[in-house]
């Protein structure tokens, strides 16, 4: 099973704040981050991927959060980013992530961030009738 | 968008150890949890909920882990689980589950081991289509 590089889809929690940090959700880590990644992602050359805001994806505990899925590929959730010095590394692994068929990466391949951020990943979703 | 309960998927991570555990793969934590869970998302009355075995969850620090999914629905990945303790709160958290069309079971009805153990989740994925 394949899936189209459009069809890739990058979730930014816009939600956690910074201890310390600025309490306006504009002005929350995430938030700059999504702002950032969208604009990023939206210039010629940028992976095929669709940027998606959510409210909190339960990782509270290690911002900035994000998780890339698409249709037959492992989903994988990452923390530990930082709004303003892991935009590159993001878009490093995206790039990565959308080359593959599966969403798998070569461990070797990934970026540092990657291999020291993951919180999880989950298998493709097999329908019943795929299965 | 809604999905039937037999679309449910339940991801058991069979592979990781406890310290100081053994190293046969078949009596890890994670092995005996699957093993379990299958046995009992069999019997009658039990939610409608496909059981796989995973390699890998990449939650490698807090097993034994799962991950709850389905079409339309929010994705929950789970840690902390113990394979002999934790089965009642796995099939209750199931069937709660199960009885939403989104995934999203409130937050005072989930099972405290759910509450507690919750590594992330991530929203239903949109196809373009859909979108």
């Amino acid at each position: 099973m394949t899936s189209t590089p459009a069809e890739i889809c990058l979730h930014v929690c816009i939600t956690c704040r910074e201890a310390g940090g600025p309490d306006d959700k504009a002005l929350r880590p995430g938030a700059i981050l999504h702002r950032t990644l969208t604009e990023a992602l939206a210039q010629p050359g940028a992976p095929a991927v669709r940027v998606e805001a959510v409210e909190c994806l339960s990782v509270c505990k290690r911002p900035c959060t994000i998780a890339v899925s698409g249709p037959g590929r492992w989903t994988y959730i990452y923390g530990d980013l930082n709004a303003e010095t892991s935009v590159e590394t993001i878009l490093d692994g995206l790039r990565r992530y959308a080359a593959t068929s599966d969403g798998l990466v070569p461990w070797r391949e990934r970026p540092e961030a990657f291999r020291k951020g993951v919180v999880a990943r989950i298998p493709p979703f097999k329908t019943s009738s795929a299965a």
